[in-house]
Protein backbone atom coordinates (compact mmCIF):
# COMPACT_ATOMS: atom_id res chain seq x y z
CA UNK A 1 0.00 0.00 0.00
CA UNK A 2 1.26 3.12 -1.03
CA UNK A 3 1.59 5.08 2.41
CA UNK A 4 2.92 8.72 3.07
CA UNK A 5 3.35 10.61 6.00
CA UNK A 6 2.05 14.16 6.50
CA UNK A 7 4.35 15.95 8.93
CA UNK A 8 3.05 19.82 10.53
CA UNK A 9 5.81 21.49 11.73
CA UNK A 10 4.30 24.88 10.97
CA UNK A 11 4.32 25.80 14.41
CA UNK A 12 5.90 29.38 15.71
CA UNK A 13 6.48 28.06 18.68
CA UNK A 14 6.08 30.84 20.49
CA UNK A 15 5.85 29.01 24.05
CA UNK A 16 9.89 28.42 23.42
CA UNK A 17 11.38 31.79 24.12
CA UNK A 18 14.51 32.81 21.46
CA UNK A 19 14.51 33.69 17.74
CA UNK A 20 14.77 29.77 16.59
CA UNK A 21 11.43 28.10 16.20
CA UNK A 22 11.52 24.62 18.45
CA UNK A 23 11.07 22.23 15.34
CA UNK A 24 14.30 23.90 14.55
CA UNK A 25 16.23 23.75 18.03
CA UNK A 26 18.82 21.26 18.51
CA UNK A 27 18.93 18.26 20.81
CA UNK A 28 22.02 16.21 21.21
CA UNK A 29 23.61 18.27 17.82
CA UNK A 30 20.47 17.14 15.73
CA UNK A 31 17.61 19.56 15.23
CA UNK A 32 14.38 18.03 16.73
CA UNK A 33 12.74 18.10 13.35
CA UNK A 34 15.59 16.20 11.71
CA UNK A 35 15.60 13.86 14.11
CA UNK A 36 11.88 13.19 13.56
CA UNK A 37 11.98 13.25 9.45
CA UNK A 38 15.10 10.68 9.98
CA UNK A 39 12.62 8.13 12.00
CA UNK A 40 10.06 8.41 9.49
CA UNK A 41 12.19 8.05 6.99
CA UNK A 42 13.76 4.26 8.48
CA UNK A 43 9.81 2.94 8.36
CA UNK A 44 9.91 0.42 5.67
CA UNK A 45 6.18 1.36 5.31
CA UNK A 46 6.32 4.68 4.39
CA UNK A 47 6.91 5.67 1.03
CA UNK A 48 7.42 9.82 1.16
CA UNK A 49 6.89 12.70 3.71
CA UNK A 50 5.73 16.00 2.99
CA UNK A 51 6.82 18.38 5.41
CA UNK A 52 4.52 21.63 6.32
CA UNK A 53 6.46 24.12 7.20
CA UNK A 54 6.30 28.29 7.95
CA UNK A 55 7.19 30.02 4.86
CA UNK A 56 9.69 31.76 6.49
CA UNK A 57 11.30 28.27 7.49
CA UNK A 58 11.06 26.54 3.97
CA UNK A 59 13.99 27.31 2.49
CA UNK A 60 16.36 26.48 5.52
CA UNK A 61 14.36 23.10 6.09
CA UNK A 62 15.29 22.04 2.60
CA UNK A 63 18.84 23.15 3.15
CA UNK A 64 19.86 22.35 6.47
CA UNK A 65 17.20 19.63 7.24
CA UNK A 66 16.25 17.65 3.98
CA UNK A 67 19.80 18.34 1.98
CA UNK A 68 21.83 17.92 5.15
CA UNK A 69 20.87 14.13 5.89
CA UNK A 70 20.08 12.76 2.33
CA UNK A 71 16.49 12.59 3.51
CA UNK A 72 15.47 10.87 -0.18
CA UNK A 73 11.82 9.93 1.45
CA UNK A 74 10.74 13.57 1.77
CA UNK A 75 9.35 14.63 -1.31
CA UNK A 76 8.34 18.07 -0.54
CA UNK A 77 8.33 20.83 2.15
CA UNK A 78 5.42 23.41 1.95
CA UNK A 79 4.04 26.57 3.44
CA UNK A 80 1.46 25.61 6.44
CA UNK A 81 -1.85 27.19 7.65
CA UNK A 82 -2.71 29.42 10.02
CA UNK A 83 -3.90 26.52 12.46
CA UNK A 84 -2.88 22.90 13.03
CA UNK A 85 -5.16 21.51 10.90
CA UNK A 86 -5.13 23.93 7.91
CA UNK A 87 -1.75 22.76 7.63
CA UNK A 88 -2.44 19.38 7.92
CA UNK A 89 -5.13 19.96 5.29
CA UNK A 90 -2.46 21.71 3.15
CA UNK A 91 -0.15 18.76 3.04
CA UNK A 92 -3.15 16.78 2.41
CA UNK A 93 -4.05 18.79 -0.41
CA UNK A 94 -0.20 17.94 -1.61
CA UNK A 95 -0.64 14.20 -1.88
CA UNK A 96 -0.59 12.69 -5.61
CA UNK A 97 -4.04 10.49 -6.42
CA UNK A 98 -2.68 6.83 -5.46
CA UNK A 99 -2.01 6.90 -1.62
CA UNK A 100 -3.55 4.62 0.25
CA UNK A 101 -2.47 5.87 3.48
CA UNK A 102 -1.69 8.62 5.39
CA UNK A 103 -0.10 8.90 8.46
CA UNK A 104 0.20 12.12 10.40
CA UNK A 105 2.90 13.11 12.70
CA UNK A 106 4.02 15.75 14.66
CA UNK A 107 7.15 17.40 13.51
CA UNK A 108 7.84 18.26 17.49
CA UNK A 109 7.66 14.35 18.47
CA UNK A 110 11.28 13.57 17.73
CA UNK A 111 10.95 9.60 19.79
CA UNK A 112 8.79 8.07 17.29
CA UNK A 113 10.19 4.49 16.71
CA UNK A 114 9.72 2.10 14.26
CA UNK A 115 7.06 -0.13 16.36
CA UNK A 116 4.46 2.78 16.88
CA UNK A 117 5.07 3.42 12.88
CA UNK A 118 4.49 -0.39 11.79
CA UNK A 119 1.65 -0.97 14.62
CA UNK A 120 -0.71 2.28 13.72
CA UNK A 121 -0.33 0.98 10.11
CA UNK A 122 -1.16 -2.08 10.70
CA UNK A 123 -4.38 -0.76 12.42
CA UNK A 124 -4.87 1.69 9.87
CA UNK A 125 -4.99 -0.73 6.65
CA UNK A 126 -7.55 -3.06 8.53
CA UNK A 127 -9.50 -1.02 10.41
CA UNK A 128 -9.18 2.59 8.47
CA UNK A 129 -7.96 4.88 11.35
CA UNK A 130 -5.96 4.20 13.94
CA UNK A 131 -4.18 6.38 17.12
CA UNK A 132 -1.60 5.52 19.00
CA UNK A 133 -2.41 6.94 22.77
CA UNK A 134 -0.98 5.81 26.64
CA UNK A 135 -2.22 5.02 29.27
CA UNK A 136 -3.46 7.39 31.93
CA UNK A 137 -1.55 7.08 35.39
CA UNK A 138 -2.19 10.35 37.17
CA UNK A 139 -6.00 11.54 38.23
CA UNK A 140 -7.43 13.80 35.95
CA UNK A 141 -9.90 16.56 37.07
CA UNK A 142 -11.98 19.27 35.57
CA UNK A 143 -10.76 22.40 36.67
CA UNK A 144 -12.75 26.00 36.63
CA UNK A 145 -11.40 29.66 37.77
CA UNK A 146 -8.53 27.53 39.27
CA UNK A 147 -11.10 25.09 40.97
CA UNK A 148 -11.82 21.86 41.31
CA UNK A 149 -14.98 21.28 39.04
CA UNK A 150 -14.86 17.25 39.00
CA UNK A 151 -12.56 13.82 39.03
CA UNK A 152 -12.78 11.82 35.78
CA UNK A 153 -12.60 8.16 35.91
CA UNK A 154 -9.66 7.59 34.47
CA UNK A 155 -9.91 3.85 33.88
CA UNK A 156 -11.30 4.54 30.63
CA UNK A 157 -9.24 7.89 29.57
CA UNK A 158 -6.28 7.90 27.18
CA UNK A 159 -3.54 10.61 26.38
CA UNK A 160 -3.45 10.81 22.91
CA UNK A 161 0.09 11.07 20.73
CA UNK A 162 1.15 11.20 16.71
CA UNK A 163 1.47 9.03 14.76
CA UNK A 164 -2.05 8.64 13.27
CA UNK A 165 -3.07 6.82 10.54
CA UNK A 166 -5.91 6.56 8.21
CA UNK A 167 -7.02 5.56 5.25
CA UNK A 168 -6.98 8.03 2.55
CA UNK A 169 -10.63 8.42 1.64
CA UNK A 170 -11.59 8.64 5.29
CA UNK A 171 -9.28 11.37 5.99
CA UNK A 172 -10.19 13.01 3.01
CA UNK A 173 -14.21 13.09 3.99
CA UNK A 174 -13.07 13.92 7.47
CA UNK A 175 -11.89 16.98 6.65
CA UNK A 176 -14.30 18.01 4.02
CA UNK A 177 -16.85 17.57 7.07
CA UNK A 178 -14.59 19.48 9.34
CA UNK A 179 -14.15 22.87 6.93
CA UNK A 180 -18.07 22.70 5.95
CA UNK A 181 -18.70 22.62 9.50
CA UNK A 182 -16.23 24.87 10.60
CA UNK A 183 -14.83 22.63 13.03
CA UNK A 184 -10.96 23.05 14.87
CA UNK A 185 -9.84 19.30 16.21
CA UNK A 186 -6.89 18.79 18.87
CA UNK A 187 -6.08 15.96 16.49
CA UNK A 188 -6.51 14.23 13.27
CA UNK A 189 -8.68 11.34 14.38
CA UNK A 190 -11.21 13.61 16.08
CA UNK A 191 -12.72 14.91 12.96
CA UNK A 192 -12.95 11.43 11.75
CA UNK A 193 -14.86 10.87 15.13
CA UNK A 194 -17.40 13.02 13.62
CA UNK A 195 -18.11 10.54 11.31
CA UNK A 196 -19.04 7.72 12.83
CA UNK A 197 -15.94 5.84 11.86
CA UNK A 198 -14.25 4.05 14.58
CA UNK A 199 -10.88 4.45 14.89
CA UNK A 200 -8.37 2.08 16.47
CA UNK A 201 -5.94 2.92 19.22
CA UNK A 202 -2.63 1.51 20.06
CA UNK A 203 0.11 1.62 22.06
CA UNK A 204 2.16 4.74 22.12
CA UNK A 205 5.07 5.42 24.26
CA UNK A 206 5.66 7.74 27.49
CA UNK A 207 9.32 9.28 25.74
CA UNK A 208 7.18 10.51 22.99
CA UNK A 209 6.96 13.49 23.86
CA UNK A 210 6.02 16.51 21.87
CA UNK A 211 8.09 19.31 22.36
CA UNK A 212 6.64 22.94 23.13
CA UNK A 213 8.03 24.08 26.10
CA UNK A 214 11.88 25.16 27.06
CA UNK A 215 11.69 22.35 29.80
CA UNK A 216 10.32 19.60 27.00
CA UNK A 217 13.43 20.59 25.31
CA UNK A 218 15.68 19.96 28.60
CA UNK A 219 13.59 16.60 29.20
CA UNK A 220 14.21 15.52 25.60
CA UNK A 221 18.40 16.06 25.62
CA UNK A 222 18.00 14.00 28.87
CA UNK A 223 15.98 11.23 27.42
CA UNK A 224 18.22 10.69 24.30
CA UNK A 225 20.35 9.23 27.06
CA UNK A 226 18.02 6.89 28.17
CA UNK A 227 17.98 3.30 26.73
CA UNK A 228 13.86 2.87 26.84
CA UNK A 229 13.34 -1.18 25.85
CA UNK B 1 0.13 26.92 61.71
CA UNK B 2 1.02 23.13 62.89
CA UNK B 3 1.85 21.23 59.35
CA UNK B 4 2.42 17.72 59.08
CA UNK B 5 3.30 15.81 55.83
CA UNK B 6 2.06 12.43 55.76
CA UNK B 7 3.89 10.22 52.79
CA UNK B 8 2.47 6.92 51.81
CA UNK B 9 5.07 4.75 50.43
CA UNK B 10 3.12 1.90 51.00
CA UNK B 11 2.53 0.71 47.23
CA UNK B 12 3.82 -2.49 46.62
CA UNK B 13 5.60 -1.88 43.68
CA UNK B 14 4.61 -4.61 41.08
CA UNK B 15 4.89 -2.85 38.44
CA UNK B 16 8.34 -2.78 38.56
CA UNK B 17 10.41 -6.19 38.48
CA UNK B 18 12.67 -7.32 41.04
CA UNK B 19 12.75 -7.49 44.79
CA UNK B 20 13.55 -4.00 45.79
CA UNK B 21 10.48 -1.85 46.29
CA UNK B 22 9.97 1.24 43.83
CA UNK B 23 10.08 3.96 46.97
CA UNK B 24 13.48 2.03 48.06
CA UNK B 25 15.56 1.85 44.39
CA UNK B 26 18.26 4.51 44.15
CA UNK B 27 18.37 7.35 41.45
CA UNK B 28 22.21 8.81 41.39
CA UNK B 29 22.71 6.87 44.22
CA UNK B 30 20.06 7.69 47.00
CA UNK B 31 16.46 6.07 47.32
CA UNK B 32 13.58 7.62 45.99
CA UNK B 33 11.62 8.07 49.31
CA UNK B 34 15.33 9.18 50.73
CA UNK B 35 15.35 12.25 48.22
CA UNK B 36 11.10 12.91 48.55
CA UNK B 37 11.72 13.19 52.54
CA UNK B 38 14.76 15.55 52.38
CA UNK B 39 12.93 17.44 50.00
CA UNK B 40 9.95 18.08 52.65
CA UNK B 41 12.12 18.42 55.88
CA UNK B 42 13.94 20.97 53.94
CA UNK B 43 10.59 22.99 53.99
CA UNK B 44 10.24 25.67 56.63
CA UNK B 45 5.89 25.25 56.49
CA UNK B 46 6.66 21.50 57.11
CA UNK B 47 6.90 20.95 61.26
CA UNK B 48 6.35 17.15 61.15
CA UNK B 49 6.33 14.03 58.82
CA UNK B 50 4.50 10.66 58.89
CA UNK B 51 6.34 7.81 56.56
CA UNK B 52 3.48 5.14 55.86
CA UNK B 53 5.28 1.76 54.28
CA UNK B 54 5.05 -1.64 53.88
CA UNK B 55 4.97 -3.53 57.27
CA UNK B 56 7.92 -5.57 55.97
CA UNK B 57 10.16 -2.52 55.25
CA UNK B 58 9.62 -0.58 58.33
CA UNK B 59 12.98 -1.12 60.15
CA UNK B 60 14.50 -0.87 56.98
CA UNK B 61 12.72 2.29 55.99
CA UNK B 62 14.06 3.79 59.72
CA UNK B 63 17.50 2.19 59.26
CA UNK B 64 18.56 3.27 55.60
CA UNK B 65 16.45 6.52 55.40
CA UNK B 66 15.56 8.07 58.31
CA UNK B 67 18.38 7.45 60.44
CA UNK B 68 20.94 7.32 57.62
CA UNK B 69 19.97 10.61 56.28
CA UNK B 70 19.55 12.13 60.10
CA UNK B 71 15.45 13.20 59.17
CA UNK B 72 14.41 15.20 61.77
CA UNK B 73 11.27 15.97 61.01
CA UNK B 74 10.23 12.40 60.86
CA UNK B 75 7.46 11.73 63.39
CA UNK B 76 7.35 8.34 62.72
CA UNK B 77 7.40 5.15 60.24
CA UNK B 78 4.18 3.66 60.23
CA UNK B 79 2.45 0.39 58.94
CA UNK B 80 0.63 1.01 55.62
CA UNK B 81 -2.90 -0.72 54.76
CA UNK B 82 -4.10 -2.65 51.41
CA UNK B 83 -4.76 0.97 49.69
CA UNK B 84 -3.40 3.82 48.96
CA UNK B 85 -6.22 5.59 50.79
CA UNK B 86 -6.40 3.47 53.41
CA UNK B 87 -2.43 3.79 53.84
CA UNK B 88 -3.06 7.90 53.66
CA UNK B 89 -6.48 6.95 56.79
CA UNK B 90 -3.30 5.11 58.91
CA UNK B 91 -0.98 7.99 58.78
CA UNK B 92 -3.96 10.54 59.83
CA UNK B 93 -5.05 8.55 62.28
CA UNK B 94 -1.52 8.69 63.47
CA UNK B 95 -1.26 12.70 63.76
CA UNK B 96 -1.64 14.41 66.93
CA UNK B 97 -4.68 16.57 67.87
CA UNK B 98 -3.42 19.87 67.65
CA UNK B 99 -2.68 19.75 63.75
CA UNK B 100 -3.50 22.37 61.45
CA UNK B 101 -2.53 21.36 58.01
CA UNK B 102 -2.18 17.83 56.74
CA UNK B 103 -0.16 18.02 53.39
CA UNK B 104 0.08 14.23 51.47
CA UNK B 105 2.44 13.66 49.28
CA UNK B 106 3.66 10.65 47.31
CA UNK B 107 7.02 8.80 48.55
CA UNK B 108 7.78 8.06 44.72
CA UNK B 109 7.23 11.31 43.84
CA UNK B 110 11.15 12.80 44.68
CA UNK B 111 10.87 16.09 42.69
CA UNK B 112 8.83 18.03 44.57
CA UNK B 113 10.38 21.57 45.00
CA UNK B 114 9.96 23.87 47.80
CA UNK B 115 7.84 26.11 45.19
CA UNK B 116 4.72 23.59 45.54
CA UNK B 117 4.99 23.28 48.81
CA UNK B 118 4.77 27.11 49.60
CA UNK B 119 2.06 27.15 47.03
CA UNK B 120 0.00 24.33 47.98
CA UNK B 121 0.10 25.05 52.23
CA UNK B 122 -0.31 29.12 51.36
CA UNK B 123 -3.81 28.00 49.26
CA UNK B 124 -4.79 25.24 51.57
CA UNK B 125 -4.93 27.93 55.16
CA UNK B 126 -6.89 30.29 52.64
CA UNK B 127 -9.71 28.29 51.19
CA UNK B 128 -9.01 24.85 53.05
CA UNK B 129 -8.26 22.30 50.25
CA UNK B 130 -5.26 22.40 47.28
CA UNK B 131 -4.01 20.57 44.83
CA UNK B 132 -1.36 20.57 42.28
CA UNK B 133 -1.40 20.08 38.79
CA UNK B 134 -0.48 20.78 35.79
CA UNK B 135 -2.07 21.81 32.59
CA UNK B 136 -2.66 18.84 29.88
CA UNK B 137 -1.21 19.66 26.78
CA UNK B 138 -2.19 16.45 24.72
CA UNK B 139 -5.55 15.11 23.82
CA UNK B 140 -7.32 12.91 25.50
CA UNK B 141 -10.24 10.71 24.52
CA UNK B 142 -12.14 7.90 26.21
CA UNK B 143 -11.46 4.28 24.98
CA UNK B 144 -13.20 1.15 25.29
CA UNK B 145 -12.15 -1.97 23.91
CA UNK B 146 -9.26 -0.21 22.60
CA UNK B 147 -11.38 1.78 20.21
CA UNK B 148 -12.02 5.97 20.74
CA UNK B 149 -15.43 6.37 22.52
CA UNK B 150 -15.19 10.38 22.45
CA UNK B 151 -12.43 13.25 22.36
CA UNK B 152 -12.35 15.18 25.62
CA UNK B 153 -12.36 19.12 25.67
CA UNK B 154 -9.00 19.63 26.97
CA UNK B 155 -8.99 23.37 27.75
CA UNK B 156 -10.29 22.23 31.48
CA UNK B 157 -8.60 19.87 32.34
CA UNK B 158 -5.43 19.19 34.77
CA UNK B 159 -2.94 15.86 35.29
CA UNK B 160 -3.54 16.24 39.51
CA UNK B 161 -0.40 15.71 41.02
CA UNK B 162 0.78 15.83 45.13
CA UNK B 163 1.31 17.42 47.04
CA UNK B 164 -2.41 18.04 48.30
CA UNK B 165 -2.89 19.56 51.46
CA UNK B 166 -6.29 20.80 53.90
CA UNK B 167 -7.35 21.48 56.60
CA UNK B 168 -7.01 19.19 59.41
CA UNK B 169 -10.81 19.09 60.31
CA UNK B 170 -11.73 18.72 56.42
CA UNK B 171 -9.84 15.93 55.90
CA UNK B 172 -11.32 14.12 58.48
CA UNK B 173 -14.77 14.64 57.59
CA UNK B 174 -13.84 13.68 54.23
CA UNK B 175 -12.64 10.36 54.78
CA UNK B 176 -14.66 9.45 57.52
CA UNK B 177 -17.78 10.12 55.32
CA UNK B 178 -15.90 8.13 52.78
CA UNK B 179 -15.40 5.12 54.84
CA UNK B 180 -19.10 5.33 55.38
CA UNK B 181 -20.12 5.25 51.64
CA UNK B 182 -17.03 2.89 50.40
CA UNK B 183 -16.07 5.47 48.19
CA UNK B 184 -12.52 4.83 46.75
CA UNK B 185 -10.53 7.88 45.59
CA UNK B 186 -7.32 8.13 43.68
CA UNK B 187 -6.65 10.78 45.64
CA UNK B 188 -7.39 12.54 48.98
CA UNK B 189 -8.84 15.93 47.06
CA UNK B 190 -11.64 13.81 45.57
CA UNK B 191 -12.53 12.77 48.92
CA UNK B 192 -13.27 16.24 49.56
CA UNK B 193 -14.81 16.96 46.75
CA UNK B 194 -17.67 14.84 47.78
CA UNK B 195 -18.46 16.94 50.63
CA UNK B 196 -18.93 19.91 47.90
CA UNK B 197 -15.66 21.57 50.04
CA UNK B 198 -13.94 23.67 47.12
CA UNK B 199 -10.54 22.64 45.95
CA UNK B 200 -8.21 24.86 45.21
CA UNK B 201 -5.52 24.09 42.08
CA UNK B 202 -1.90 25.46 42.39
CA UNK B 203 0.73 25.03 39.67
CA UNK B 204 2.42 21.30 39.67
CA UNK B 205 5.94 20.51 37.12
CA UNK B 206 6.07 18.54 34.56
CA UNK B 207 9.00 17.33 36.32
CA UNK B 208 7.23 16.16 39.63
CA UNK B 209 7.32 12.63 38.21
CA UNK B 210 5.78 9.78 40.02
CA UNK B 211 8.12 6.66 39.64
CA UNK B 212 6.06 3.55 39.51
CA UNK B 213 7.65 2.02 36.11
CA UNK B 214 11.43 0.88 35.39
CA UNK B 215 10.88 3.77 32.50
CA UNK B 216 10.15 6.25 34.98
CA UNK B 217 13.08 4.64 36.87
CA UNK B 218 15.14 5.63 33.93
CA UNK B 219 13.42 8.96 33.19
CA UNK B 220 14.30 10.14 36.93
CA UNK B 221 17.64 9.49 36.34
CA UNK B 222 17.87 11.57 33.50
CA UNK B 223 16.02 14.31 35.13
CA UNK B 224 18.37 14.93 38.27
CA UNK B 225 20.81 15.65 35.49
CA UNK B 226 18.53 18.40 34.07
CA UNK B 227 17.91 22.23 35.86
CA UNK B 228 14.67 23.33 35.43
CA UNK B 229 13.86 26.34 36.33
Amino acid sequence: MNTWAIVPAAGAGTRLKGKVKKQFLSIGGKPVLARTLLNLSAAPEIDKIIVVAPSSEISRCKREIVDEYGMVKVNSVIEGGSTRQESVGFGFAALPDDVDLVIVHDGVRPFITGAMISSVVEAAAEYGAAITAINITDTIKEIKDETVVSTLKRDSLARVQTPQCFRHFILNQAMERALLDGFEGTDEASLVERLNVSVKVVEGSAANIKITTADDLKLAEALLNIDFK
